[in-house]
């Protein structure tokens, strides 16, 4: 028993050391080709495709959008993003449930990235393993809808550790799930001091120019 | 490139025939003592802790109800499950991203079973990996809740196969989220023909005669 689990501690630490060399691979592909890399994390149902869908129609007259849809299975996220302008590709994961570097830059390769300046690769729905592999994306962004509680911080500590904006989505609907925001700043202060906090609606709009002029001036600054 | 993939798919293929083989281990133990052990599983925030406090509070005149809390980190849930009179333990599942039979196993002779009817064990908050592991329950539940959306067995199809029953929680604010049942139901079945659907309100109580009912149903047949 001992050994089967050091043996399978093992393959992991393989894994992550593999994975952190093909992320900063990516990193240096995408620096190259001046595309910004961003990668969407949240639990499944928390918005990630309404505000995705929202961003790209802020952002596509200033920018060439690209998308890589992470599913375990399925394609019905990428027709939206499709109609909404972007250029998409589909990635099945094939039951993983998260992305790593190597499919990320699979991803990229099939997509082909020299007539786009940004790309929202859009994570599995999940909120652990995602935070444990690095894409090798630019940033990384997570977001935590009102519906599931202002105590995530303290359930699924590393997202909000390597994350490096917080969106809280579906605010319309915080008094009706009594959803503390001051809760949420200090659950989130313990992990990461500091971490921009963004509510806003991707249904209605409400705060959505907080987080495309955050987003913008990642990307300027790249 | 290909070996190490093929490498890995290995790995997880033993993985998961040595899962097998212990679950249907637990799930013998579990009938000698004549214990109900359910698998409750749900994406971060459905409300797996609420509709666990409210169905302890329904049962706990008549069975013994043990709780084993499973989560990446924290133990916020089991002093929570501890207050509404269950028998709790936490496991820790060291950063994994779903419970495996062994440490069900595990769990069950730390928290020790001879005192108890059913036994809970609430899974990590994910919708991907713990549908892959069979922790050797007599009966899987999960719990969908309407915030996510009539759409998620399109994205996490597993789940939805191998659940016994499908809660859908939060139903009081299907309106607010143009939440389908219709849509859910033919969803659902094209996965899972059949498979019991109980639409309910941990929060309101709601719906959840039904939910009682069935798990009497499935306990005392055991």
């Amino acid at each position: 028993m001992q050994d089967s689990e050091i043996k399978i501690i093992d393959v992991k630490e393989r894994i992550l050391a593999d994975n952190d060399r093909a992320a900063e691979e990516v990193r240096s592909r995408m620096k190259e080709k001046g595309v910004f890399l961003v990668n969407l994390m949240a639990s499944p149902g928390a918005g990630k495709t309404t505000l995705l869908v929202r961003t790209i129609r802020a952002l596509k007259d200033e920018y060439r959008i690209g998308v890589m849809e992470a599913d375990v299975d399925s394609d019905v996220d990428a027709k939206t993003a499709a109609e909404a302008g972007a250029k998409v590709i589909q990635i099945h994961t094939g039951g993983s449930c998260h992305m790593d570097a190597e499919m990320t830059e699979k991803g990229i390769d099939e997509m082909g990235v020299d007539d786009v300046d940004i790309v929202f690769l859009e994570n599995v729905g999940n909120l652990v393993c995602p935070a444990e592999f690095d894409v090798g994306a630019n940033k990384r962004v997570m977001i935590l809808s009102v519906p599931e509680g202002d105590d995530k911080p303290l359930k699924y500590p590393l997202m909000f550790q390597v994350s490096d904006v917080l969106l809280v989505n579906k605010v319309d609907t915080a008094q009706i799930f009594d959803f503390d925001f001051d809760m949420l700043r200090a659950n989130v202060d313990r992990l990461h001091e500091g971490m921009p906090i963004i509510p806003l609606s991707a249904k209605t709009g409400d705060g959505f120019d907080g987080w495309i002029a955050w987003l913008k001036r990642e990307v300027n600054a790249r």
